[in-house]
């Protein structure tokens, strides 16, 4: 199995400003490729720093990943460290110049001088596509270890990865894993509903990833395992699905507003959303899915009771009898924006996100959620005791788009 | 200026199955206790390269916290690696076995045997008091280097790093750093402007930090620079914040919906949005603010030509003469939901997030955003690049809300 080192190039990383997503995604796909990565190093913006970290890499591994300090400006120092670490020269390459500059003419706006700077690039770097925008990134060869290069900005980055880098370094015989996505069902009960699983699937390992999204399970082959082929991981993921059922939602990147959205484009149906505590967030994951136009209709975020009895017909009786947040405002937001937008579906949520506005009866974290549809309206709960404001919003909409989902499986809440 | 490194070790992180955060937090908790963090090296479980990093970090800083791998199981093998590196034998100690078996009593559970396990420590290691958990942190020292050791559950190793580390390692004179915020102006062009900037504030360094809020600017001490009072960086403020006027949004962890929040606010004004190419996303920015329900009063997402003009009250005629991405559609929409809402704003967005959907003359990255206000209803369009459709809609969200900061500032667009 070839050794892969990860490094990541940044001020903002040491001295703790963001979270190093770069090198986690990097991490995973290299692992998913077949590789072993032994170290993820990550450097301040100095040329020493960078090219100390490229002198331990090709000592100790086969190839090696450096994110970060390719942008125009004077903080930018990866090129400098590669190019002094490799003895190779800055030239200047006249073919990113001219991308450059088709880039700034597209969007109207003259060229800064110091975005010419990216064109200087070691006489001995071969260039990788940059699909998503300006930066290419780089490939160095040194007594047969391969050195990386690609920019911080992560859409960029993961294009240069998936499209360039992968291609060239994937194992015949990868790294077998695959990646199960559940929801609904806590960790702990998700444990003991698969407890046997070692038993079952010998070879095969499995991990519990809980998140926002529900809890993703990974299934891995065990180290030192004999098995590396897809048949374990296919018997894996067909006993782990029979003993979970629909809290399986899907397996690898799919998220649950895509399953949704996959569910109502298979069955032409059209949905409307009514959101009071999710603000928006709903009908934001679902117009993140291209082509959402064709299934999506409207959504109202009705934060003031004017707005629930205006738009949505919400009945004022109804408000001052039974709450904002109940199971009968739930189901006439449902109904309401289900009939004033014309679609099969209306969805809806009404909650209490917090920090303030709960009450012994209805505390913080508290959310009810409505469904209607040409059969009838349908209404649910949820309880989540998340830390926070966002982390409940998030939670109430995860829960509302699972709602929809299983309604759409099973037609029932 | 004391340097520092940082070691986490985990095969969760080498393999991408978690993102890093306690690598993020010691970053940013040493950086502010006034040590300069060179670099943060991630190692699986595995002694070699344990004690490979616990190498690296002796011939290179004068302090290291190394996290993760203190547990119960056989896969946590920070221990024996730090036996090993420093020749000091493991040693039973009576004190953290007593206090494991307190603590398993208070859960009213019996301790299993793998726990005893942790009772094992190097000789010479100082235990560290955990307020939260039963693992202690450690501290060895080698030749006026120092070592600290915390376990990788995050609450407890922050508990540790807070209590017992950083009383021990801040220097008096702390790490100072300032951020400032800016909207609408590109990285490039910033740069330009504020080209003179170490000319100007000599002692201070400045870092550019694109991301889909605009670029961050963050100020600091140059390392080995004398200047490490308030004064340089009050100066360096002062000057940028007259370079770019209002460009500059905040500082800090401010956002750009709090900004607007903030001036709405103090202004006692009410807002209404209307959305379409942006799918709820401004709603959900502003509603993640607690207390927006005292300000804002509602959202309509109008996907649909429908949805413009049976909840909007944009014409047929408008729709169709200009098309729904143009400067009429989007202050029909900004116009419509202000009266809606009985709101003192109305804003709104029109555009292309793609893939598809673009034409030559309405290309995909074009955004029409709507103000109406008591006085008048304005719009302006903005072209951004994004490489994708989620992150063109978060460019054209903020796009909206730094015009509506804008227009609360200077009653202009």
């Amino acid at each position: 199995m070839k050794r892969a080192g990860i490094i990541c190039v940044g001020d903002e990383l040491t001295t703790g400003l963001i979270l190093n997503g770069n090198g986690t995604f990097l991490a995973r796909t290299l692992t998913d490729a077949g590789l072993s990565v032994l170290w993820i190093k990550t450097v301040g913006d100095e040329v020493d720093l960078i090219a100390g970290a490229l002198d331990e890499a090709f000592s100790r591994v086969d190839l090696c990943v450096v994110s970060g300090g390719l942008g125009p400006t004077s903080d930018d120092k990866t090129i400098e460290a590669a190019s002094c670490y490799f003895h190779s020269p800055l030239e200047m390459r006249s073919e990113v110049i001219r991308r450059l500059e088709a880039r700034f003419r597209t969007l109207n706006r003259p060229m800064p001088a110091c975005n010419r700077k990216q064109g200087l690039l070691p006489k001995n770097a071969v260039l990788l596509d940059n699909s998503l925008g300006t930066a290419p990134g780089l490939l160095i060869e040194k007594e047969n270890r391969r050195f990386f290069f690609v920019p911080g900005v992560p859409a960029e980055m993961k294009a240069i990865v998936r499209e360039e880098i992968i291609p060239r370094v994937a194992s015949s015989a990868g790294f077998q894993s695959r990646m199960l996505l559940t929801f609904g069902v806590p960790e702990s009960e998700l444990y003991e509903k698969i407890l046997d699983f070692e038993k079952q699937v010998p070879g095969i390992r499995l991990a519990f990833l809980p998140g926002p999204s529900g809890v993703r399970l990974r299934m891995y082959s065990a180290r030192g395992s004999d098995i590396e082929n897809e048949t374990g991981l296919d018997a894996a993921e067909q006993w782990i699905r029979k003993m979970l059922g629909p809290a399986v939602y899907g397996s690898g990147e799919e998220t649950l507003a895509g399953v949704a959205a996959r569910l109502l484009t298979e069955r032409r149906l059209t949905l409307s959303v009514a959101e009071s505590c999710t603000g928006g967030l709903i009908s934001h994951y679902l117009t993140d899915i291209p082509g959402s136009s064709s299934w999506f209709n409207r959504c109202v975020v009705a934060y003031s009771n004017e707005a629930k009895m205006e738009l949505l017909n919400v009945s004022l009786n109804t408000l001052n009898s039974r709450g904002a947040v109940s199971a009968e405002t739930a189901e006439a937001m449902a109904l309401g924006v289900r009939e004033s937008g014309g679609t099969d579906i209306g969805l809806s949520t009404t909650g209490i996100a917090g920090p303030g506005g709960g009450t012994p009866e209805k505390p913080v974290g508290l959310v009810w959620l409505g469904l209607s549809h040409v059969g009838g309206t349908l209404s649910t709960s949820r309880m989540v005791g998340g830390p926070t404001r966002r982390i409940n919003k998030e939670r109430f909409a995860m829960a509302a788009l699972d709602v929809l989902r299983r309604f759409l499986l099973e037609n029932s809440l």
